[in-house]
């Protein structure tokens, strides 16, 4: 072992989901991949580094700044979804069933961690929400009890507005099986059970 | 998304342990720790591409050839370590256990993949376990068929010099538990049996 090779294995394992073991595991495949596979990445990483910049409307990341999704013009300016994070704005378009725009919160509220409504993008949302063409705000925040809370936070603030606000339907996920789901999924699903017509 | 972030994901996700969607959350986790992550990891990465080299004599990666390994005087010159990767060799050496000389095969014999004992380091091995002072080789290729089957060739190899070749212990694992192990490690630790003096 050595320098260069402790300080790699060193930044790699602080990627999540690598660790120290495979960490290492990664540098030897980059080693036996030098020209095809460690310098682009070590020049993507640069070139990320230089030209990704966040969205100073939404907060998603891209090379423009606004962003692809707040400038395209066949997108509904009328519904704005509300996403935790930059990977749940990337989860919604690879549904492809939602044509509005978004809104990044860059994360969630928690009393545990120290993180209040200044900490996140909500001032910049009401500010956004009351003062565009917007009728309707859809909170796609996780069903996790700090998502919830930051949902109700949210539902709060707009209250006094005309918008409607909505949530994502909780149930079983298609194609989930009764004995595989956990208790919570199946009580939710029960109580929110609906008439087939 | 776009060709930078793409281009780095798609990068990223080739590393051996992240799939697609990890590769995005490494890639979102860059892009917050642009100074303190992304930009040293793209120079760690030039660097090792520049100055690892493999070692010409046992296989081993390092920034020098002969590795730091083959020249250390402390190191026992008669016994000879085999172990199929470099990972192996971090690996033994994580243990302080072994003291001598490593040799590298860069893989196992392997009929369904068409390796055969050119494809590996075995005539530089062979080469090397008759031209020098060793007395002992530790054969620790892993305990599966082809690990095994690259042994008993390396066996054979030697058979016609003077040299001990050995092989790792078979058994229970330290802390393991009868419960918890598969059928074939309690078979052979109960095949293999000693008497406790």
């Amino acid at each position: 072992m050595n320098n260069d090779l402790d300080n790699l294995i060193n930044l790699l394992s602080k990627l999540p989901g690598l660790g120290p073991r495979s960490a290492k595991r990664a540098v030897l495949h980059l080693i036996k991949r030098r020209e095809g596979l460690m310098l682009p990445l070590a020049a993507a990483m640069d070139a990320a580094a230089e030209n990704i910049k966040t969205c100073s409307t939404c907060g998603n990341v891209d090379v423009q700044d606004p962003c692809t999704i707040c400038i395209d013009p066949r997108r509904d300016n009328t519904t704005l979804c509300v996403v935790e994070d930059v990977a749940d704005l990337w989860a919604m378009e690879r549904t492809k069933a939602f044509k509005g725009r978004y809104h990044v919160l860059g994360g969630v509220l928690s009393a545990l961690d120290g993180i209040g409504p200044e900490d996140l993008n909500i001032p910049k949302l009401v500010n956004r929400a009351t003062n565009s063409p917007i009728t309707e705000v859809i909170l796609a925040t996780g069903a996790t009890v700090d998502g919830q809370t930051t949902a109700h936070y949210i539902t709060d603030r707009l209250e006094d507005s005309e918008i409607t606000i909505s949530g994502l339907a909780q149930g079983i996920p298609v194609g989930g099986e009764l004995d595989y789901l956990d208790d919570g999924t199946i009580s939710a699903a029960l109580k929110k059970r609906r008439q087939i017509e």
